[in-house]
């Protein structure tokens, strides 16, 4: 629902010169979590231009009241959930409160002010206590590129159109964008042999995914109506979804994969809320054609007109030498997530469907975000095609699977004709050399 | 570690005269939450013959001391997680003043008889907030009868051999022993036919297995070798893995099974300590012939040797039509855990082997106790190949898989030749009609 916090002509008094403000205009306001350079302690922030307000602080010193105020004071153990648990008005309130108070004519509040921090240098920490994370597997293009691997004739199987296929993941090892992580050990089979080997992972790969947070849950035998579903979703995240191909080849069957995801996966710095998000819906992708029709719990005019998210994303990698050599990053591909094949409200719908309970703070990961071209796959699986094909970095490096020293860096950006443009920040994370 | 707790001489003051009292001799007293009687509210207690004691009562009333008296306090929150956390001391500490003060020659305080209460007829609730739950794989004869079923000349691949199996499941549906509750909703294929329908399960079964509870987590990156995985388990309990095999069957391929299992799990009523666990370890079953060795990470002498456990479980089923005659549950099964081709020390060890962060509470499921006869099978879908052969019930009714009204009870026993039988208590769960 568009409301005055999305008007493109608002602008922030808050100074916009650092290289990610474009990514947080007045207009966004995505929630994160952060360490107070005032006192040393977690806190819960709002990112605004070059800054992160303080909310916490901010609540404290009365700069807040009504709902808005509710809204923070019910994040006492200093998490984002308590506030995504509430009712959506309170959320509503205190964007639509900091909206008024952070425009370019507002009266500036000192007390207000003072609770801002410049965001460069912040240590920014996971937001959200996420207690069950599943993940999805969306685009059907991925699922065509790695089912191509195993089945050249049949690529894309028949359930993959009758429902958005997914797995439950690991939500312990979910860690804070700029987590640096030991390569995984695990089992796999060397090319060429036939049994397995106990050794660091040959073919460690990234996953450019969309996070989606489930606000209000649901209860034990409910299901959630398509039409339902946006209801229950407060925001989303960059994802990353790091993956060990060697593990994942020789474990997953017949139960699919475990010990290849779960040794850590990478959540966004910001959440960005819903609301933020409502300029910036699309059409759901168009159904291949030739195939069945869908059943009716995943089909509803709603979420066929407007089931989509326009997000433009971004893989970066950054391998050691270029960081000692002080180069920039390499874009590696630019997905795009209106090219998913099924949508946040069917992923929602789908996983309720057998009346599974969703908690505050779960996490649904998109899957993979990958297109119909090169540049728009968001994984090396797919870039490398299951690491034939490497590709050279601007020093002369050259790559199939990552390496000790990388750091990969997904970013994203949505926009709308009519819009201000708003950003994710980043879901950054450095492969550390294996523990032995 | 066997000690003065495990002495079979010693008997409870506290009467036995309850169907169950021996389950729960005072070499046993393991650990669960219910609703207490004088408060209305949780609290955690430990089973011992007719009764239960409140152990936060006891707590208060200056009963206990010491180590065991700050391993209740650490309870705050009314999980049993916060004793869990603590060092093994604590547990141990409280098992040893518990025992003692609990056996017929001690002087009783009347403090502490203050504190017990009937446990027939008391509400019991889940004991431990479980963050993640990941479901093994580890019984062969399981692997062997369900593979079968896809590939008849070949049902047990080679990763069966090579590491224990698994996938991660859904915490937010685990439920307490005696939730009703509906059958599932989904998308299954009817035989003969090619499309999927979205309608109630016509394939719902049950899953007899046994949870691990883990005790001290670890952190991300940090592996746990298979000789240290023990001194990671606090405990163990029944556990009930409900599957709609004909959603299971649609859904599982490629990412393995999602919503046929997340529909609900149960949990047993009582958490049995590893330390009262102690008599009953056996040695691990042996290897098939003919498969390649373990790799080291997965072979330990310790574990070869005393790795199993003694636990004899049975299954029975009480249909709406009996609980109606009054007539008693039919036994279905009696597999045994001594059966299982996987060590829970296998199963820790390669949870962790990729430096996956294990939590305090996390419950990890052995997968489906089967053995090698028909009368040890854990599930429906052996028990009657896949639906293909069904069974008479005393009264004359007909099954395959589950119907409404049915109701599951899962116990267990374990024995070893000089010391006193324990058991596990009832894990329970009965199947409502679909909500459509």
């Amino acid at each position: 629902m568009l409301n005055e916090t999305h008007d493109p002509a608002l602008r922030s008094w808050v100074p916009s010169t650092a290289a990610d403000a474009a990514d947080f205009p007045i207009q966004n306001l995505p929630f994160g979590r952060f360490v107070s350079p005032a006192t040393g302690r977690p806190t819960l922030g709002v990112a605004i231009a070059d800054a992160v307000l303080d909310l916490v602080a901010a609540t404290a010193a009365g700069v807040l009241g009504g709902d808005a105020a509710e809204g923070v004071n019910a994040c006492r153990d200093g998490w984002l959930n308590g506030l995504m648990a509430l009712p959506a008005r309170h959320a509503s309130a205190l964007r639509r409160d900091l909206s008024r108070a952070l425009r370019a004519d507002a009266c500036i509040d000192k007390r207000l002010r003072a609770c801002l921090f410049l965001r460069r240098g912040l240590r920014m920490l996971r937001p959200v206590d996420v207690r069950n994370f599943s993940d999805f597997y969306t685009s059907i293009h991925h699922a065509r590129n790695c089912g191509r691997l195993r089945r050249p004739d049949n690529p894309v199987l028949p359930s993959f159109h009758a429902h958005p296929v997914a797995y439950h993941g690991r939500a312990s090892t979910l860690s804070a964008s700029g987590t640096a992580f030991h390569r995984p050990m695990g089992q796999f089979v060397r090319p060429g042999e036939s049994m397995p080997v106990f050794e660091a992972s040959q073919a460690l790969d990234f996953e450019c995914e969309l996070g989606v947070y489930v606000g209000q849950g649901s209860a034990l035998g409910e299901r959630i109506a398509l039409q339902d579903a946006p209801r229950h979703v407060f925001g989303f995240s960059l994802l990353n979804d790091w993956s060990a191909r060697d593990l994942q080849v020789w474990e997953s069957s017949p139960l699919g994969p475990f010990l290849s995801k779960s040794f850590v996966s990478t959540v966004g710095e910001w959440v960005v809320t819903a609301e933020a998000m409502a300029p910036f819906h699309v059409p759901a992708a168009p159904r291949e054609e030739g195939v069945a029709p869908l059943l009716p719990c995943l089909d509803e005019a709603a979420d066929r007109l407007q089931g989509g998210l326009s997000i433009d994303l971004e893989i970066r990698l950054r391998t050691a030498a270029m960081q000692r050599a002080g180069s920039a990053a390499m874009v590696l591909a630019r997905p795009r997530f209106s090219d998913q094949y099924w949508t946040v409200g069917q992923m929602l719908a789908h996983q309720a469907s057998n009346g599974c309970r969703l908690e505050t703070g779960d996490l649904l990961g998109s899957g993979t975000v990958s297109g119909p071209t090169d540049d728009r796959l968001g994984c090396l699986l797919e870039l490398t095609r299951a690491g034939q094909r490497s590709f050279m970095l601007p020093d002369g490096e050259e790559r199939t699977y990552l390496e000790d020293g990388d750091e990969v860096v997904i970013a994203a950006r949505s926009a709308a004709p009519g819009f201000v443009p708003i950003g994710f920040g980043a879901c950054a994370g450095t492969v550390l050399p294996a523990r032995r």
